[in-house]
């Protein structure tokens, strides 16, 4: 039997607030530092590792996040979740993404649907449609092959494929299983829309309609701006689109696409990723085959999660590591920092997953909760970010914890040798040098040369940005914000606090304003 | 005479926490609500407006602001900064960007340079160089035309020049003074060059390396890497390649560079946008009138900035408000969210910008100081971030300051009518709709619906995103990191928090490690 408790109603809690916190500085010095180096590690799928030895715990505190776990029933929550019980409470909906992967163990029958087989059935369905795009069967009006593909979408519907894409991109290119370039039209905005347009061969284009409820004010109004595009180019619409959308939905059994692709309402969208949201567009972009292979990583890593000691478990860990950051030593944000340039935007769609699913104010049962939930997540890759904002983290006045990511290969193998080594090992010492500056500090007669120290990071390291290593990558952090959810006991699937904006635009299209909203509406002109 | 006194030894800061908060949703309510936003507004230069309705600030704590900028004098260490007084203490320095813009009333001259004739004449040098590159009389090897231009640098040689590069591509198509692409290479990760130099056509390519020192690791890094590929293209580097370095470097005097222009050590990196750093890439990219037109509306809002009075001065209040917002309200994040596609990079820009100014812990003598310096800055597009990360601003537990912008026009043009309103008339009742959402909230029966509000945002708004729009821009945020890093009396310009990485990074590499940092260089495999 589960109980859904309040992080502030566990005794688990109180223990941990009692503990000692840990010098980082003296923990990471000397030969303790090299052998913490070597235990405070775990192994993650895809052959990827999670060490934590520069995050400011230790024994003592590693033991209460441990009885935290199990008091806050992490692991049983997470097996209810995958067994289909009712977790986004708010919206009364199951939460069945990790079963987009198509291999975890529960069968969940909703309405006499097998969901596992469902979402098989939509994988099927664009591997042989991306297959026809491929071989030239499904082409053009004058029987061209198509050469893009553009995803139209918001929100999850576009900062996770679009992740996904530019992680994959180089690596597709290099093992020469790049099909078609991807592009993506996001904002309402009619300068997004203009300038993808600008870039692409319209007749040659393909275009994915993403909206699960298919009534999106963003992608609806890019669809008919794209739509303009392709008449005025002389061109049909229903021979250049597709959908990705509920059963549902407006757009299911239109005859304006090409095909539909399904997903439904156990997919939130920034978990949809793995489902036909990121299904379509990445496997016509790299063929089906890579698409499965991220599947594959992100499956290995949703089974990890199931152990229910989280010294094995590295999703389960970093969540709680991330809990004792936010809760006890009062850190209000996380900036996530990737040494690969593939994982250009990634943070960004973290940012999503972990601020929409965690940033939330009342509990499952809709009541006020004490104490901060989701941090403010952020990040830039390394090294780039070393030259931008690394300052405030090394000296500013607030700690920030870190997530590093980095690889031992780069996705190319292309490198050069300058003053005696490579690029890839220059971006790999780098990161190496970054966590111990962070963790040790260097004391300096001048202040203003001296670094502190004690700002905690973790990092994942993997040997190369493969498609399995991305699919554990996302899994990763999709447990773990699924995790602190769990520990904060609110709904990490809902999202009613999007809602309010949008109720007050369209008052603003109806020009049903008054008072300051008025006034806003004239200064910006509508 | 100057003080520079910390910001807890001013009786104005003390009469300032002594003031009673406002509550914004009471404040922002009826027509109470609509007289604000008429009144709390300021112009700016070209055109735009600073709109700080919507911030938690009545006229007791806006007098008490005005003293505060009186009593640190603000306005005197500004005309000081301007007049050539060395206001970057840590490196002994001048701080001259704003003399970039070419107009500023006093004359500096250093070592017998008039320093404003010095960034003129390299102007010039761009203006004509980058006429002969357009009209063909610098061209490849074979005569023809250059078609693309990449930039390689990083931080400020890198995020500056690509968010302006993005925010006028768009603008400068619709207008035909569109001359060449833009690209930009930056990470030290092989990946990044790699991913540009795929999809560059090399023959017709012009790189520009820019390093203020000549010596910043990754970009001569990428300078080695690209050259390496022109040469294995068969192409000649020295006929492809320029530099944006000072005299003194290692660049300057170099035969390898079909031209090199210069900035000197008074420009700091992210603030080097408005000098041959952005200068070169843009006036290729746009033509120089187009980078011109930028400048001048940069120095309309630096002349803005030298009025004394804050309730005139868009560039200080808005710093005096964010000083307000950080030390007597407590909250340590600002999120930059531009309702323009044109600025997808720009609060990456301003990321660096903010963080690596006034991310700080010792004041300008070097002393410690006992107050929170720099908040940390992160931002995407609107609409984009309403479906991300909003829920956590408008729900989470967490407070955290907006800095809106927006625009009445779209920069192409184009549009179309959907459901009765255009593409552009739905983001900007989507951006006048979120500040009434964030400021006033909303009560629901169901506490998962309820909406607290009194989130407080700033509105930058003009009538279209043009050059002279964005250099005003650029400047806004220029003149308010420097307004609050003299309010925390920090030095706003050097960056020694970046230096313990480096000196680690280089061990890394010579393989001079023990303990931690050896244990950390052999998990990445170096």
């Amino acid at each position: 039997m589960i109980n859904w408790k309040n992080l502030d109603q566990l005794s688990s809690f109180e223990a941990l607030k009692a503990c000692k916190p840990v010098c980082l500085k003296s923990a990471m010095a000397g030969e303790n530092g090299a052998k913490r180096v070597k235990a405070y590690t775990l192994p993650m799928a895809a052959g990827l590792s999670f060490n934590y030895a520069a995050k400011a715990v230790d024994e003592e505190i590693l033991e209460k996040l441990c009885a935290l776990a199990k008091e806050a029933q992490l692991s049983d929550k997470y097996r209810a979740l995958l067994g289909g019980e009712i977790v986004n409470t708010g919206e009364k909906r199951r939460v069945l993404h990790q079963l987009t992967r198509g291999q975890q163990d529960a069968d969940v029958i909703v309405d006499g649907v097998n969901k596992r087989e469902f979402y098989l059935e939509q994988l099927k369905k664009i591997e042989a449609f991306s297959s026809a795009v491929h071989a030239g069967s499904v082409a053009n009006e004058n029987g061209e092959k198509f050469t893009t593909v553009v995803q139209i979408g918001i929100g999850g519907s576009d900062l996770g494929p679009r992740a996904l894409y530019l992680a994959l991109e180089n690596w597709a290119k290099t093992e020469g299983t790049f099909k078609m370039e991807a592009k993506f039209i996001s904002n309402v905005d009619p300068d997004d829309a203009v300038s993808v347009l600008r870039s692409t061969d319209l007749s040659h284009a393909l275009f994915i309609i993403v909206s699960k409820s298919g009534t999106t004010l963003e992608t609806l109004t890019n669809e008919a701006f794209v739509k303009d595009a392709l008449v005025k180019a002389g061109l049909n619409p229903s021979k250049h689109m597709l959908a990705v959308t509920s059963e549902t939905s407006p757009l299911a059994k239109s005859s304006d696409y090409l095909a539909a692709f399904f997903m439904d309402d156990f997919i939130g969208g920034r978990y949809s990723s793995s489902s036909a949201v990121g299904g379509a567009v990445l496997s016509l972009a790299f063929g089906a085959d890579v698409f499965k292979r991220f599947l594959d990583g992100a499956a290995s890593e949703d089974c990890l999660a199931k152990e229910p000691d989280p010294m094995k478990n590295p999703d389960m860990l970093d969540a709680l590591i991330g809990v004792y950051e936010r809760n006890v030593l009062g850190w209000p944000t996380t900036a996530v920092l990737p040494y690969s340039q593939a994982l250009s935007r990634f943070p960004a769609h973290l940012q999503q997953l972990d601020m929409e699913s965690n940033g939330k104010h009342v509990n499952r049962f809709g009541e006020k909760i004490a104490y901060p939930t989701g941090p403010i997540i952020f990040g830039e890759p390394g090294t780039n970010g070393q030259h931008s904002f690394y300052q405030l983290l090394h000296q500013g006045t607030d700690v920030v914890p870190l997530q590093f990511v980095g690889f031992r290969q780069s996705q190319n193998g292309t490198d050069v040798d300058i003053q005696g080594s490579t690029s890839q090992t220059k971006l790999g010492a780098n990161l190496a040098a970054q966590i111990v500056a962070f963790a040790y500090g260097k004391d300096d007669e001048n202040p203003n040369k001296t670094f502190e120290g004690n700002r905690p990071s973790s990092v994942i390291v993997g040997d190369r940005l493969t498609p399995e290593a991305l699919g554990a990558l996302l899994s990763h952090f999709e447990n773990k914000v699924m995790f602190q959810g769990f520990c904060w006991n609110i709904n990490s699937f809902d999202q009613e606090g999007v809602q309010l904006g949008k109720v007050l635009a369209k008052r603003v299209l109806a020009h049903d304003t008054d008072g300051a909203l008025k006034e806003y509406s004239e200064l910006l002109g509508i």
